[in-house]
């Protein structure tokens, strides 16, 4: 497939499947690399094509966040650009699709001060919080892409030359969206199909926990009454189906935020705000991380554990099949959005309402008086692989068989 | 030069004498184009070094222009990203500094259906006008510069390979912008300096009238009582002085709305909203274009005029000598900021208030009577040549020579 027919089915796939853009509605793209830019016009043809009246783009550059990191005056890490975040919710208010693209430097801050990197991100989740609450409700369509750029390519790729690691990226790229495939948009109508039968069978089961047996994992996840299990499609309150992330192979809910015991081992590292975070061991009691450790990037662990009292808490439960398509590329993407649904995983912080029947109309106390967690971040880490189980904990005590040596063990 | 080093010099240049950032400032790019990236990210370095506390960048890509006019509905057209322009005044507002970056591709939009372009830029225009108006008092420090970019480079230097055409454009902006001076900050000081005497000396004239002669040019543009000669620095309303344009070799004023009389061939092609005019022949008569005509893009001049009444009427008249380095250089640059300080030049359109003694805290209707022009639209075109002459036309009706063939003749 030439690189310029691929970019069209890619952002087809994007309009249609992920977004499902309406015709008459506006197409924010609230994120975009500026190197993304050939993918980004594909995208908004794409959008135009399908009706939309105004496709905008918030570009972004990691040169400047470099050039800000090296040479701003270090009591300016609180600054931001509002006009952002205000025009995000603006669109979000409007009823606009919006479309993050992701493709980041795994390695962009690694070298820099911690206390800077730590006021720079709690700044920026601080302001993009209203737009969240928008996104996570869902009242809009949206979704989240990832375009293959230089300093992701070299991440992944670190011994290929720029050129052929760009070509090897987008083609992982491809097969995990399933670009390959004579009709991607169908291929995705089964595949969302099959996700949607699984979690509305572990929404209707409602366990009372799920319990993870792996490599260095003995570990109950409790779950809340009321949880409900999304994955695949979702449906926006302005009545829109879409699909929030390409790819997606997972099925998710929230934990109980006081009910995770045990001890657990990550299946993969974890990318954390340019640095990676290798070999981490957490231990639970009563929902809380008591003990953790890493045999790199320690300090950053801690930092994200310490960014307030929910970030050691966990906000999401995720089970992913080990014979997923992005599994099987034997990849470490250095980007949550692909390595998430390479493994089941976990994530520290906050907690998505829709996870919760009734949960988008909870107070802040309500919520996290059901058990909902609430933090500054959201931070996914794999723990899945081919040697994990998973069972169901039913309210009578008896246990089901959800998944065995990493594969699904029920029929939805 | 290498190329870096290049770079840091122009964002220096920019920093300390287009915008004289001070310490504890923010600093909007209101404007660049993402392939001036290296650029863009050279002057954000110089600025955090100056002492911003934010910068940050509204990216433009003319790829996404081209995929809304080739796809979108034809009746969205009047659709506006308001986020850019609210983020615009809020910066204005707060008193941050503001840089816009050029690098257009003069034909962008030359095979596109001439009505939907003149709603595009209308709307544009509309939505952007708080925020001139801010840039035009001015209540703030703030400047323009161009970036080579490849659509642009291909313009100037059709025959070139696309590597070698971007190193001479540099090439001419560097040397344009005196960065190829030993000290180019010194170098701009001392030629500021000369246009400030130049533009002092006419504003005490006080003449009420131009006069200028030349090829198929046979014009008198009247200038009202109290107008003011701006050039080389301004000084803003919060205090700072600033070189609103890199480079720079004019001295200007407003002309009077309904003052001019004669006829005029431009000297230079006008490349506006993607095509290029070509032989611009004009009659005025009551100040008001009554007559015009053009070899190439004949019906894109008399869109332009017809934007509405004032775009038939004259908002600058604007001195320059034909030694300057830009006019010697014989290039033509397809880009105002170049070409306009390459030649003596007029503007269709909306005129300066600061170039009105009380302008600033006039009602629309005190600055109509003064003889200030108003119109949606501000277009720059030349009329100056090495064959020009000016005179300055007294109250007492006597004439003052100003310039005689293409250069100044007069000492200030």
């Amino acid at each position: 497939m030439d690189f310029q027919n691929m970019l069209q089915k890619y952002a087809e796939l994007t309009v249609r499947i992920g977004l499902n853009l309406q015709p008459g509605q506006r197409l924010l793209i609230m994120k975009a690399p500026i190197q993304a830019a050939p993918l980004v016009r594909a995208i908004a043809a794409s959008a135009y094509q399908a009706g939309a009246r105004l496709v905008d783009v918030m570009w972004g550059d990691e040169g400047l966040v470099l050039a800000r990191f090296r040479h701003a005056p270090r009591d300016s890490f609180e600054e931001y650009p509002t006009w952002r975040t205000d025009g995000m919710l603006a669109s979000a208010q409007r009823g606009d699709a919006i479309l993050a693209i992701f493709g980041d430097d795994p390695d962009l801050l690694k070298n820099q001060d911690p206390d800077l990197v730590t006021t720079y991100q709690k700044t920026s989740w601080k302001h993009l919080r209203p737009t969240l609450d928008h996104i996570e409700r869902p009242t809009i369509n949206w979704t989240v892409i990832a375009a293959p750029v230089p300093a992701w390519t070299a991440k992944v790729f670190p011994e290929l030359p720029p050129e052929v690691g760009q070509a090897r990226l987008w083609e992982a790229v491809l097969e995990a969206c399933r670009l390959d495939q004579a009709n991607p948009v169908a291929a995705w109508e089964a595949h969302l199909a099959g996700l949607v039968a699984r979690r509305e069978y572990l929404t209707q089961k409602g366990y009372v926990a799920l319990q993870f047996r792996g490599p260095d994992i003995d570990l109950t996840v409790g779950l809340p009454r009321g949880h409900t299990w999304t994955g695949g499609s979702q449906l926006s309150q302005s009545g829109i189906t879409f699909t929030p992330n390409l790819p997606t192979e997972e099925v998710f809910t929230l934990p109980h935020a006081a009910e995770t015991e045990g001890v657990l081992a990550a299946s993969m590292p974890l990318s954390y705000l340019g640095s990676l975070i290798e070999d981490i061991h957490l231990t639970f009691a009563g929902g809380r991380v008591v003990k953790a450790s890493a045999t790199q990037g320690e300090a950053v662990l801690n930092r994200l554990l310490d960014t307030d009292e929910g970030a050691r808490r966990l906000g999401e439960v995720a089970l992913v099949p080990h014979s997923s398509a992005i599994a099987q590329s034997g990849l470490l993407f250095y980007e949550s959005l692909f390595d998430e649904n390479a493994a089941s995983h976990l994530a520290l912080g906050s907690a998505y309402r829709f996870n919760l029947a009734g949960g988008e109309t909870m107070s802040d106390d309500e919520f996290a008086a059901a058990g909902g967690n609430t933090s500054l971040v959201h931070v996914d880490f794999m723990i899945g692989s081919g040697e994990m189980d998973v069972d169901g904990i039913r309210e009578d005590g008896a246990t089901e068989p959800l998944m065995r040596t990493g594969e699904w063990a029920f029929e939805a």
